[in-house]
């Protein structure tokens, strides 16, 4: 039976503790001082992590902060979940799986985040500290094999309980594993503190693994009166300091002297969560002359300022117009937060040979008059200041006085990007499905000013660059690592963050079948948490039309079970008679046009539409190589 | 648009092929001559192994065959798919997936199959060779990073393409990547039939990882004229002859000698498909003298014979008596094909203290006379000669007169198992509930001969040694790894083996709700392939039952969307009116007495079974602990 921990009275702060406290409580306490808006904390039980949660449900200040356990139907989804939800709450969210069976299943999801720069903590449970030193004494005879560990090779070997460990290396900032070493505890402590700083930093995944029997020792609480610190450039590293206030001046000073600069606000920017201090610098420049650029990736800019040109992607850009405006009509572009990617630069076609100076601006470097500017030391894996600390000092020593045309400043936006009506009506096909074309039509105008979309790796996916955001639009996707699934579990992060956060903001997925069906009983925790958030529009065109386009249209490999009954999912996953969710089947451009929203506006929508089967955005048909190749890189 | 391969003829043997035919198409007529028996080839498309895929559509031998592509929903759902089906197809299955998202995803399968002793072959499709060589020489301004590959740590370096493939070495029996290199590509096809026959050998995973731009290079046919030899014993090998020979012998002579022998049936002899060898050998033993025991992860004998006793299964077997029966009244115990995991000893709790001689055979060593015989050399990890080849020499050199009490031979058989009935009627209980008393005396009369029984990691899986199996019964689960989620995927592949082979024997699946929620959309695959086989028995009990029991009864951690109405499941899916599936809900002990099969006996049956939250096999109590412990080393 389980430990009930009751004690005499609630806590309101850390200081009613008594001094020792369980490790497992003290573990998630510390959580919640590094990202104090965390509420939600994302696993699947398993035997090795039950006396871990246990301490969420303590007498204790987590439950004071309204910190809760949140159950999902498989590790994967979980692993995405916990993804979504850290993109949306601007830091480090939590996962807890058992090991073996529920960590590996998570590690895909681990890497996407890896990849694509979500700080995900991944708490391991794992065998107890009795039972791995067993294991390194035994003999031949005594070799014994527990349930989630694979044997040794050698029959007559003792498996290696830390077997799983070394394989999340490639995926994560800091790997540490707690033990019984220690009287006092106070390196399992640092090791927490060290793990929970890493992931911070670098907005990646970082893991702990904690014996079953560790999280009831007890520890100090000492260390959780003191603050926990993640800023990167120190108060008192005056080297560091100078550094980036020589790198601003120079930055600052091309800027001004330059007659046609250009800006692009790209992804890092945003996984790093310096929305904020960037926006107030870009704010500041004079409008009618510091062009303003966002990427496929990053969509970080309000898209309504005087100077938003528009979505720059290289030789897939939403026109050719706008590609040229940034590839031809600038002598100076500052690119903020590369990411440096396929899917962030049309497939590396983005073409700066004809701009004179070029800035990029990383979290680990800057690149400025042909040279790399270390920021991060390689060998200690420490920045010197972070991408934040160089924005911040940017716009504090920019003086808008001081660009060389200030007096006689020329407007330099000769072109911006507006959308343009992609679908013709055509008799023929409106009648039996949706086209991409009137989809992308439809989002231009059925977006506002703050919703959150995501967009699965699928077919409209390619067609977001077409699209011009509200102000306030957060833009979420996968497109990178591109692990098909990943859409509806981050999605439910994300309503999750909106719901704890108290800003219900409106969301909006959409969402391929494909992929849907990878993780589709994620769909069913939407009810059981009584969210009601999400719009999903689901793309029904009966298979993998990204795969079909590059190969084997026809393949029964390309197919999926396509006769789902989508519109009936939320109805038999708990909620059957529509109190939280209504459904619609939408089946040609002009049941779509008529669209806006279904009855009821306080539930989840889930929106089928029936869509061809060979239909992708025209830029996908580019990218995949079926029509004249625009990368320089094949996509294969 | 994919290249349709389209010949002149149709094939009906190699030799009508042309000299040099795509890799592709090597690669799988290959695998169809290691085992002759595989039809059905799983996995998702990738845009890295769409290439690969392509040759399955040849107009080729596989085609005459019958071989084709069966997509499933997710990758790690595919892979306890090809588990099932190498199970019952007893040999290799093919896992198809691309690099980094799909293979990651499927790991956890994989590492579950190589516990479990599934022989899987898992391709991965990986990047161009181009692509991968670029990566090794360009400089820091030429990094690229592409879809599915996790980035370098070091933002300045490039990728690497074989990040992933290290992660599969404890999993995996054998790793080879295909290459450009060598003219004559003589190294890939001998790496081809290494990573083959190292699969087969050891009836464990392996891996074959095949950049996209290899699947289409023309490779000579000659080796396809040559037959791929698993045999573990060479025919020239005198010297491991003599020792088989000599071990026959003393293990022979050790049971003419012995007064009151007992053999064991252990799950390794199964998992390396002896059975059939192993059945021949014990059939021929004196049947009132030896007694036949089978282990819980085993059932590999047939339960009607006239001296076999019982499931042994440590301190938690079905009952005292069969427990002394093996471990107070055995002079010798020969142990054929010991699975050394805790859940195949009931947590080390087997006694042998009381048993005077005893043999462990194995497939990679014999243990007698209190030495380890090694039958495979660690350093060039070979064995001498397989389990089968020394069954089939004892087999063969058995002289039943020889036993020394052969003039008078005592019978031996004191006691033979016979299943209790656990349920007892009560009116209070049985109203509400079916409890998992009942569902134990239900299924020792609903099995019939023949069937294939898979049980899920649920709590229903620690009542098994309680059922007296029908002959042929073949037993499957996933005892020891035990992922939640394996059983329906798992089935689906059994489901495909049986209609593969024409066998058709009835299958029944013993699912958990909680597990099902993990794996759940698989069940659409069922009618995606037209099959119409399980019987699946759902035990709905609103959660994690077994962590229940372990800890948190009633924590919301241990709780899932308990709201799913399981019987709609199939209607959504596909079958909307019931074509191929019925479904019904068992609420009762009442309602399991009378139910035996739905209406229709040629569709899949979905029953739902109303169970306790709390209800779980008297065996899993002990076990869990929370009864007095009766195992040596506690699961935790």
């Amino acid at each position: 039976m389980a430990p009930v921990i009751t004690r005499l009275q609630s806590y309101s702060s850390i200081e009613e503790y008594d001094e020792q406290i369980p490790l497992g409580e003290y573990l998630f306490l510390r959580v919640c001082q590094i990202n104090p808006r965390l509420k939600s904390v994302f696993g699947i039980p398993g035997d090795f992590n039950l006396n871990l949660l246990e301490h969420l449900y303590a007498d204790s200040l987590l439950r004071e902060k309204g910190v809760k356990f949140v159950g999902l139907c498989n590790e994967l989804n979980a692993s995405y979940t916990a993804d979504g939800y850290s993109k949306i709450i601007q830091g480090l969210s939590v996962l807890i799986t058992t090991f073996g069976v529920g960590e590996l299943s998570a590690l895909n999801g681990i890497a996407g985040a890896f990849a694509e720069y979500a700080p995900v903590l991944h708490i391991v449970g794992t065998t107890s500290t009795k039972r791995a030193d067993y294991a390194k004494t035994c003999g031949a005879q005594g070799v014994q094999n527990f349930h989630h560990l694979v044997q040794n090779k050698n029959s007559l070997m003792a498996p290696n309980h830390d077997v799983y460990k070394p394989l999340v290396e490639p995926f994560s900032v800091i790997q540490e594993s707690l033990t019984m070493d220690g009287f006092d505890n106070e390196e399992n402590l640092k090791k927490i503190d060290r793990v929970l700083i890493k992931i911070c930093q670098e907005n990646r995944p970082g893991y702990l693994f904690i014996p079953c029997d560790i999280p009831d020792i007890t520890v100090s609480k000492a260390r959780l009166e003191e603050a926990i610190i993640t800023q990167e450039l120190a108060e008192d590293d005056i080297e560091s300091k100078q550094l980036v206030e020589n790198i601003t001046d120079r930055i600052l000073d091309k800027l001004y002297q330059s007659s046609k600069p250009s800006i692009i606000g790209d992804a890092l920017v945003s996984r790093f969560h310096y929305d904020e201090v960037f926006t107030k610098f870009i704010s500041k420049l004079p409008s009618n002359f510091v062009k303003l650029f966002t990427t496929n990736m990053a969509r970080n800019i309000d898209e309504t300022l005087p100077n938003f040109v528009g979505t720059y992607f290289g030789k897939v850009s939403p026109t050719t117009e706008l590609q040229k405006n940034l590839e031809q009509d600038t002598d100076l572009l500052i690119d903020f937060g590369y990411l440096n990617v396929e899917t962030n630069t049309a497939g590396y076609t983005r073409d700066y040979s004809n701009i004179k100076d070029y800035i990029e601006i990383h979290p680990d470097y800057v690149f400025m008059d042909n040279e790399y500017i270390a920021v991060k030391d390689t060998a200690t894996d420490r920045r010197r200041f972070s991408m934040g600390d160089l924005i911040q000092s940017l716009n504090q020593k920019l003086d808008t006085t001081c660009f060389i045309n200030n007096n006689k400043l020329i407007n330099n936006i000769s072109y911006k990007f507006t959308p343009r009506k992609w679908h013709t009506d055509d008799a023929t096909i409106d009648q039996c499905v949706v086209p991409q074309s009137k989809l992308i039509d439809f989002f231009n105008d059925y977006l506002q000013p703050n919703d959150i979309l995501m967009v699965e790796t699928c077919t409209f996916l390619f067609a977001v660059p077409d699209l011009k955001f509200p102000p306030g639009v957060t833009f979420l996707s996968q497109s990178f690592y591109g692990s098909i699934g990943y859409a509806i579990p981050a999605t439910l992060g994300v309503s999750l963050a909106e719901k704890d956060l108290g800003t219900n903001r409106r969301i909006i997925l959409v969402q391929g079948d494909g992929s849907a069906q990878m993780t589709v009983q994620e769909l069913s925790t939407f009810l059981r948490h009584d969210l009601i958030n999400p719009k999903i529009f689901l793309i029904n065109n009966e298979g993998y039309t990204v795969e079909r386009i590059i190969k084997g249209p026809t393949r029964s490999y390309n197919d999926i079970q396509a006769s789902w009954k989508w519109t009936e999912l939320l109805k038999i996953f708990g909620d059957e008679h529509g109190a939280r969710h209504v459904a619609a089947t939408l089946k040609n451009a002009a049941e779509l046009e008529n669209f806006r929203s279904l009855p009821n506006n306080d539930k989840i929508e889930l929106i089928e539409l029936i869509m061809g089967k060979m239909d992708a955005p025209e830029r996908f048909s580019y990218i995949s190589g079926n029509k004249p190749p625009v990368a320089s890189v094949p996509l294969q």
